[in-house]
């Protein structure tokens, strides 16, 4: 049980969690909504209720998530595999929408990734972009790094755009150091991705944000996916994909 | 009646035309087939027809462009604003997308062009991309460059990947040295503009390529457009937008 869910049920979207009581949770709401491309919500659940319907009929949020961290005061208090001893009333899941769903689009089309080809977790760093805060939450956008020779990254944004539930287009490309990243060598989280003379590196708004945002809040109580291990959702990737004016249509 | 049509009638597609007898027009239908970024055909007539009933109830491709250059054998032997003395039963009109249409769009987004902004011609360049050559049409893309700040770049690629018929996205960002561009101080055609450094030149397959092949083809007959004297058609310019799937049905 201690895997990751990464290439776990191919198609199927894969999701961030964040768990909060109701105050804070109105709070990361606003937050989420303020800061769409790091936090984009693709599932909310009702005060107290378990259940996530939108994104699967008979799923539990407090067992079906792989791997699980409950956090006190900012303290990691437990990791498990099964929130039973841990639920309150009070709680409010999030769901949010990470990457792997955009990486298959992409593969799809036929862009490989370096960091895949490699067996290598995507570079992702702390950029100086500050998120628009909300109550006790804010901090940094934090972005994972893909390199594209110019044709490609072009592709990349074409198809990663059509995908605003799981970040969409990038939020930079070239010139890092416009964003506050003074080494692609020294990533802060992942691995060290070589970046070739013929390529640009490629910026997209990363799931860790919210996760390093609700961790620097020192929250009283929250919960989170262990890393890598997310909860594998009933939505097809494909279903994510907008088109123009049917955007607000599916949000 | 010597001014250029840039800014006539805002919202409506213009075009790059195109003239060449049947047998030539043959060879030149499958140039622009094959390379439909540089060569977006948006309309196209029977032979010896002078209607493009698609672009224009009303249209009458003999009198309705403001300047016409005439070539015989790649020479320049008129220019003029009516071509009754030259019509023959032979002859296929052709009309191209051009970027007027996405540059609308991207002011409409709010982004700004340097080349607007200064009073210039957009830069163009000759790349080292060879276009697929079909009978006599063959030659480099020419592309043009508009500096943006890598997020309007971005922002850029996403609204102009909607427009295909007028060129659609960028076949290039930054590094021009690899596709042959050594110096962005100089065009090979429009104005030199200033790239700042923050900032990444995008590069757009342009309507320059066709009429520089057909040129260089030395036609035994041919008709272009006078330069910025295009095609003012009825379509509107939200009419080329497509949405994903709907691409097919569009085109």
């Amino acid at each position: 049980m201690h895997c990751s869910t990464a290439g776990v049920a191919p198609g199927y979207v894969q999701g961030n969690l964040a768990i909060l009581p109701k105050d804070l949770a109105e709070d990361f709401l606003r937050f989420c909504q303020q800061n769409p491309k790091p936090c984009p919500i693709i599932g909310v659940s009702e005060v107290g209720d378990p259940r996530i319907p939108g994104l699967g009929l008979d799923l539990d949020i407090r067992t079906d998530v792989p791997g699980y961290r409950v956090w006190q005061d900012g303290d990691l208090v437990d990791e498990t595999t099964d929130l039973a001893a841990w639920w309150r009333d009070d709680l409010v899941s999030f769901v949010l929408g990470c990457s792997f769903s955009f990486e298959q689009a992409l593969i799809e089309d036929g862009l490989q990734m370096r960091h895949m080809a490699s067996g290598l977790t995507v570079p992702m760093y702390r950029t100086d972009i500050a998120c628009v805060p909300a109550g006790p939450f804010w901090g940094p956008m934090v972005v994972s790094m893909r390199p594209f020779n110019p044709a490609q990254a072009i592709r990349a944004i074409e198809i990663t755009s059509r995908f605003p539930a799981v970040h969409g287009a990038p939020i930079h490309i070239g010139l890092p150091e416009l964003i506050g990243i003074k080494d692609l060598a020294k990533p802060d989280y992942g691995d060290c991705v070589e970046l070739r003379s013929d390529e640009l590196p490629v910026f997209w708004a990363c799931g860790v944000t919210p996760q390093a945002v609700i961790v620097a809040a020192k929250p009283s109580f929250a919960i989170t996916h262990a890393p890598g291990r997310m909860l594998v959702t009933d939505l097809q990737n494909a279903q994510l994909a907008v088109h123009g004016e049917r955007k607000e249509e599916l949000s």
